[in-house]
Order: structure tokens, then C-alpha cells, then sequence
């Protein structure tokens, strides 16, 4: 920096920054919304505001293509209407890190003035407003990770997969703090920013979230379509398989059901559901097979050791470029191990490999009843429904699919409820500490509401699959419930 | 090992056991083949076995399989064949390292009863003879990569590619020192053991070699449709594409012309022979646009740096192991560098997805003078004919490649020839130290005959361009020359 500041000055001209981006779109009455998380639709909603709302509401990317392409509504009125209902939900959940607002209806008067111009959609997400996680690159804006010496140090342009966005006519409105889910390898990771950056032993993620289902299916479908692999060299040419997305939903699935990762034990709200699902799916002619996950502890302890290799050089750095404190829950990271050799790396590299062959080749060997190999898993997402900020501690029914690498969509299916769920009535016996813990915040009246969310995974590169079968699952869900 | 040997006495037993192998197939006419290496197929002949001398004239793989079809030979002839002819190629070069030869009669019997019960072939190999470089895992040999520490511990399974291998009916008669060519991240690397074995920054290639392009492609074609994916975690899964393979050789090429890479400027009978190819090519219709090269010396820097990430631990654990003595090579490639830290080793590793990333930005924005981009780069393979032993100094026409991960195939396409190839008549001012030792090297008597290979080069995972440009190239020369 020019001017050397102390971290806390940095943050608070940050925020401040902020603050003032936001502050015309403020509501003023965040205090008289209810408490609970069981309801953030309800909660964000703009009353006030009825065509936001209105605009806010439509239930679908396509949908709402399809409401653009007739004119009933400009890519400003949606872009607007989504700023304002995103800015709700960050007043309840601090969740915009940078705001590009101005920039954003800019864009989308230029999109409108497109349209009316030749009378089509500049290209198959025109209008559609999106947000991203900080982590990747917007040209001339901060791409923090959360880290105080990384303010102030714009991005010199956008990120692939920006630019890809804007090229279909995506509107970006902020970057936020949310966690992003699904698809890695295929979709183009150049120019986005991540810790432990340079290490190539297990990539995280890109996907897209949505509210629904079809339009995870649309925006995948586009972005594959776009040629990613044009631009960033690490994305495999894969266009989008439709033929795999189609032929999955066309005839009776086989599903490996995994209940249980033999670590950390589901709550029983989402057991409950989760055998429920399998239930029905076999009512329907799908074929449900007993998922084996003895190996699951031997990719979470591979995967400890691959976070402590560079002895967390890399987060050192960015934690003490602008001097600000660690946190606790870094602090604690660092001190769980120093860095490894080049040699070592590559043992673990090594043993990473031998551990995706021996799943390909178990995945390979499971058959059904009826002989025939397994489509996708359906498994739970976490142990337990919504905790406390930082208090996650076991992801592994989620992470094991970052180090195979597979893609995995989670959707929600079902909520915590009282009365239905069992209480346990005896003292569970737990395996270690991490089941001890999750067992320990299972509390039926402060969780009966709460989402529960279900995950179904797939092989490397199968996302269409993964994605029709979804589809497929949750519609065999509704149209009972 | 159980009885604790010296590394000489090791690597006696080893060869003993080899040239016991060997020994029913030796010839003893060795000292009076000529000694040029301008005609190795002649050199090798077996004039004395007339069925062995047809059968290993057979042009291409796609002939002796029809012929195999027909009942015209069966799997052992076949086998037996080029065992036999491979064997006089060792005695003149030392190149087979592991033996199977009675393995391989053994499966080419089972082959022809195969046949002989359905009246079919058993697969797009049957009945091919392979041989292997030394570091495919054949179950039950060893794989040394020349480390006498690795003798005697056999593999305990078949690396993947050999499992394709097998099951298409393709038949290993041996593991040779010979390095191969084209095509990685597409076929399976699982089960092959290299050094550096777990550094996943830049992958060493595995290819097929051949004595035709249309066996090359064949064979290409055969791989790829095995699904290799379905086996190796690694490999991307991409069938072939015949779409690609054609749609190339039917309409004008843009060809990018590599003439020098500006480190080491290449020997004038490789220009000449370059630039004759480019002017046929020109007459045809195709159009050639100057490659720009500025970048490659970036490129060699970075893969030197990655050479001692590791300070070469795992080069010295391996010569180490048996007691053996550095040879000279190695022990001047162990003092280059010390090891560097798993965090500077994520730095390299994003310089080089720098690289790769500008490298794709440039092939991108190049344009013919008709305004199309460029479909694949022409180019020498090494700045030079044959050199002896150890004398290679300068791979960076091809390291390149590696580095960016693209498919190239090589291929001889003419000789120097003394009387047409110009002698410099004035003493040439190098650029550096490596560019005037391959300038001094330079000897149009003693390189008179040598044969000259050029090599095309495609986009990552463009392997069916490639071939179909080099077929498409292979010809245009050929109908002239």
C-alpha cells in the first residue's frame, strides 16, 4: 500500500466503502423480521416493493428468460429488483463482501438497449442477475478471501468463467461469502483466487446455486456449451452430454445409498428422510444398493495431511501481510502441523492417486440385484442440519468427493420435523470425538424447521448425469409429498 | 532383497537371466551387418528366415490384421516373427531389457484357438506384438527404470494401459530403453512407474510408436474407444473423435511454422527440408503463418526449476538403494539444486498455469492472412540429426510441449543429404552456450543420410487434429517426393 495503514484502519475504510455502496438500497425495518432460519425467503421478502417482489419471485432462470425475451420485463427492472431483494438478505446475513451495483445496471441497460435494438437476447443468461463468491477476479475490484492485506489490490481483469458470464449476458451484481457447490474440472477456474493457491492435489470446486433445480440444469448446460476449455488450459473439452442427461431419467436407476461414512453418524431427522427417499425410489423401480464406506476415514486423513504440506506458509502470509491477528479458528489450523518436503508432497500425491483407483475400481465392481452397475450416490450432506456459525467441524461426507474429485449437486428435500423425528432415548455410544460432538448438538426443539438437504454424486466428468438423475429423484419425491 | 548382494553383482545376474532369454533367438551374423544408422530396417533383416522377413514387412498393423482375419498367419507366426526380428535389433542397439518372450507365445497360442473356435478376432490388437518402455508394470517383471535397487522386485499387477492392451488381444513380447512418443492425460498413466512418481506438475507422455502414421492412428483411434477412463481416475473421458480426424483433412489447414525457437537455431538440412514442406504445403492451398517463439525460453526456465523442486531426493534414494555409483549425468544433474518448499512449489506451479494460460491466449488470437486461426504448428523435433549417446544437450522443441501438455507426434520425413544441404561457409555467431555446441556439431559428412523428422503439434487433447493434419501432411509431401 501507499499509504501503510494498521489492519484496522484498512478494514474499517473497507467496510465503510461498503457501507455507502449499499446504503440506498437499505430497508429499515430488519429488526421486525423473524428470528429463525427456517424461512429466509419469507424473511428477505419486499413487501413494500410488489413489482421486486413480483420480479423476485419468478421460480426459474428460464422462466424468467422467457418473461425477458417478450419484453414484459428489462434486464434493469430484474437486475434492480435483485439488488434490492440481495441487499434484504445482507442486512440479515452480512453476506456482500463487494458491491458492483452501478456497474451492474449500467450493464443491463446496455443488454436492454441490445435488445431493443435487434430484438433478441444477447446470449442464453441475458438479464440474469448473478452473484459470485469473493474469490474470483472481477476487473478493478478487491478479491479479498477475507484477508485485510489483500484490500485494495484490484483484480487486472475478470476471471474465465467472469468473462464467460458476461459474454452469455450474465449480469454480476456483488461477491459474497457463501460457499459455492458442484463441478470442478470442467468448469474454467483461471483468475480465481484461492488459498493455497499453486497446489494442484486437490482442486476446489465451482458450481452454481440456485433456488431450483432446473435452473442448475440450464446454467450448467450453458456453460459447458460456451467452450470453457477455449480459454482456461486446465478444462477438459467436454460439451454438455445431453444424451447422458436424457438417458439417465429414461429408465430404472441404480443408486448406492449411503447412510452412514462410519465416522460421524446422521442426525436422525435426516436418516429418517434419507430412507424415506430410498423407499420410494424403490417403490418406483429404481434399485437402491447398500453403499460401503469403510475407505471414507483413509480420504479424510489424507486429506489432513495435504493441509498442513506447506507448514500453512501460504495463509501465514496473507494473515500477517497487513498485520491483522489470526483468528482462533486459524490459529488452531496452524498449529496442527509444519511443512512437508517436495519429496513427501509427492508420496502424498502418490497415495492420493491410489486412493481414487481403488474407488473407481470399487464403484466399477458394485453391481445390483439385478447385475447392473451403480449410476450415482445419494447420500446426506452433513451429520447434522444448520449449526452455529463456526461450529462445523466434520465435512466429511463432503469432502471425500473434493479428493475423487467427482461432482455432487445437494438440494433440499425435506425439514426437521418434531414430532415425526425420534428422539433418541438412550445415550448414544459414540466412535470418537467428532461423533461425540455432532451427537451432542442434536436438539429437536431448537432444530424441528430447519432444511434438510441431501447430496447425489457422481463419477469424474458425469455431471449430466448426476444432474438427471437429481432431477429424476426430486420429482419422484414431490409427487408424493 | 533376502540375500543382501553388491550392485555388481546384482546387475550381473540381472543380465545373465536377460541374455538367457535371449539366447535361442540370438543370430551370429552381428559384426557383419553394415554399421551406418541411415538403414536400420535393413540392418535388422533376417534374410535367412523368409516367413519372419514377410511377415515383419507387412506395412501397417490394419494389413497384418487383415491378414490375421483371413487365417493367412496365425498369432504365434505373428509373434514369433517379430520376437525374432526384435532380437536382432537388440543385438545391434542393447535395447530389450525384460524378456517375455515365452509369456507372449503362451498368449498368442490361446489367441489362434480363440479364432480357430469362434472364427473371430479377438480384438482391434490381435495378435499385435508390443513392446513396452521399462516403466509399464507387466505383472511378475520387473521395472526398473534403470535403478539396479528395482531389480528383482517384480510388479505385483499389470499397469492399466497393459490390461487395455491385453484385453484388445495385443500381445508384449518385451520392455525396451526406448523412449515414446505422444499422447497424454488421455491414455492411462495408472500402474506405470516413473521417476518423480507422484509430482503431478508436468506429466510425462505416453504414445504409441509405430513404423506407419496409419497404424499410429489406429491404434490411437483403438485406445481411446477402450475407455480408458472407466480404469485410470486420470484420464479424461473422451472418445475418439472421428468428426475431428476427418473434418481436418478436408478443407485448407492454418499451419503455424516453427522454425526456430530462438535458443538453438536448427541445422540448415532440417530448414531446408522445413521450409520445402511449408512451400508444398502453400501450393496446395494451405496457409502457413509464422509461429512466434519469443515465449519458449520462459518455458525451459520454469521446467529447470521444476527438475530439483524436489532436490532430487527421489532420483538419489533410487541410485542410493543398491549401493550402485552416480553416473556421470546424474551426478551432474543433483548438484543443479537444492530442494525447494512445498509453498515455492505451488508458486512454480502457478507460473506455469501462467504459461499455459498465455500460451492458449496466444494460439487463440493468431490469424491466418484469410482470418482463421490456426489449426496446428509445424515444426523440427530436435535442432539436429542423430547425435552419439549422452550428447543430447537442447529438448526444447519438445519440453515445450510437455509443459503445455499438447499432443505431438514426430515422424521422419526426409535425409540430410551432402550435395544439396548447404554447408555454413561462414563461422556462425551463437547465442549461447547451447546453441554453439549444437552448431559445432553440425558434420554434413558424417551426418550424410541421417534421416530427419519433423513433428505437428495440436491443442491440448486435439490428438485427432493432430493426426489427421500429419496424415493430411505425410501425403502432400509424399505425392511430390
Amino acid at each position: 500500500m501507499d499509504n501503510p495503514k494498521t489492519w484496522e484502519e484498512i478494514v474499517s475504510h473497507k467496510i465503510k466503502l461498503r457501507d455507502q455502496a449499499l446504503h440506498n438500497y437499505l430497508v429499515n425495518d430488519i429488526d421486525q423480521r423473524p428470528p429463525s432460519v427456517t424461512n429466509v425467503e419469507g424473511r428477505s421478502r419486499l413487501a413494500s416493493d410488489p413489482v421486486v417482489q413480483k420480479i423476485t419471485d419468478i421460480s426459474s432462470v428460464p422462466n424468467l428468460l422467457k418473461l425477458l425475451d417478450e419484453g414484459k420485463y428489462t434486464a434493469e427492472d430484474v437486475v434492480r429488483a435483485y439488488i434490492k431483494r440481495a441487499v434484504v438478505a445482507h442486512q440479515l446475513t452480512n453476506s456482500i463482501t463487494e458491491v458492483v451495483f452501478e456497474d451492474a445496471l449500467k450493464q443491463a441497460r446496455e443488454l436492454d438497449a441490445h435488445f431493443k435494438e435487434t430484438g433478441e437476447l444477447k446470449g442464453p443468461l441475458h438479464g440474469i442477475p448473478v452473484t459470485l463468491k469473493d474469490q474470483f477476479n472481477i476487473k478493478g475490484v478487491d478479491s479479498t478471501l477475507g484477508y485485510v492485506g489483500r484490500c485494495f489490490e484490484p483484480a487486472a481483469e475478470d476471471a474465465v468463467l467472469v468473462q464467460i458470464l458476461r459474454n452469455m449476458g450474465a449480469v454480476i451484481v456483488a461477491k459474497t461469502n457463501l460457499p459455492q457447490s458442484i463441478m470442478s474440472h470442467r468448469l474454467p477456474y483461471y483468475g480465481v483466487a484461492v488459498s493455497t493457491e499453486g497446489q494442484e492435489h486437490v482442486p476446489s470446486s465451482i458450481g452454481p446455486m440456485a433456488r431450483d433445480l432446473e435452473t442448475i440444469c440450464y446454467i450448467s448446460r450453458s456453460l459447458a456449451d460456451s467452450r470453457p476449455w477455449d480459454l482456461d488450459p486446465r478444462c477438459s473439452p467436454l460439451p454438455w452430454n445431453e444424451t447422458a442427461f436424457q438417458e439417465i431419467q429414461s429408465r430404472p436407476m441404480v443408486i448406492g445409498l449411503l447412510v452412514d461414512d462410519g465416522v460421524v453418524k446422521i442426525h436422525p431427522p435426516i436418516e429418517r428422510v434419507l430412507l424415506a427417499l430410498a423407499e420410494k425410489l424403490r417403490a418406483q423401480g429404481h434399485e437402491i444398493v447398500e453403499w460401503d464406506t469403510s475407505d471414507h476415514l483413509q480420504y479424510m486423513q489424507l486429506m489432513d495431511r495435504y493441509y498442513s504440506a506447506d507448514g500453512f506458509e501460504d495463509v501465514i502470509r496473507d494473515v500477517t501481510r497487513a498485520g491483522e491477528p489470526f483468528i482462533p479458528h486459524v490459529r488452531s489450523l496452524i498449529s496442527r502441523g509444519s511443512a512437508i518436503s517436495v519429496y513427501q508432497y509427492w508420496q502424498l500425491n502418490k497415495e492420493k492417486f491410489e486412493l481414487q483407483k481403488k474407488h473407481l475400481s470399487k464403484w466399477n465392481s458394485v453391481r445390483s440385484p439385478s447385475g447392473r452397475p451403480v449410476d450415482v450416490l445419494l447420500s446426506p450432506v452433513l451429520p447434522h442440519t444448520a449449526v452455529p456459525h463456526r461450529a462445523l467441524r466434520w465435512v466429511g461426507y463432503t469432502k471425500v468427493w473434493n479428493l475423487l474429485d467427482y461432482p455432487a449437486i445437494s438440494f433440499p428435500i425435506d425439514e426437521v420435523r418434531k414430532g415425526v423425528d425420534s428422539i433418541p432415548d438412550v445415550p448414544y455410544s459414540s466412535r470418537n470425538p467428532n461423533d461425540a460432538w455432532n451427537w451432542s448438538q442434536f436438539d429437536i426443539d431448537s432444530m424441528d424447521g430447519h432444511p434438510i438437504n441431501l447430496q447425489v454424486i457422481g463419477k469424474r466428468f458425469e455431471e449430466e448425469k448426476v444432474l438427471g438423475a437429481t432431477t429424476c429423484i426430486e420429482k419422484i419425491w414431490r409427487a408424493e409429498n
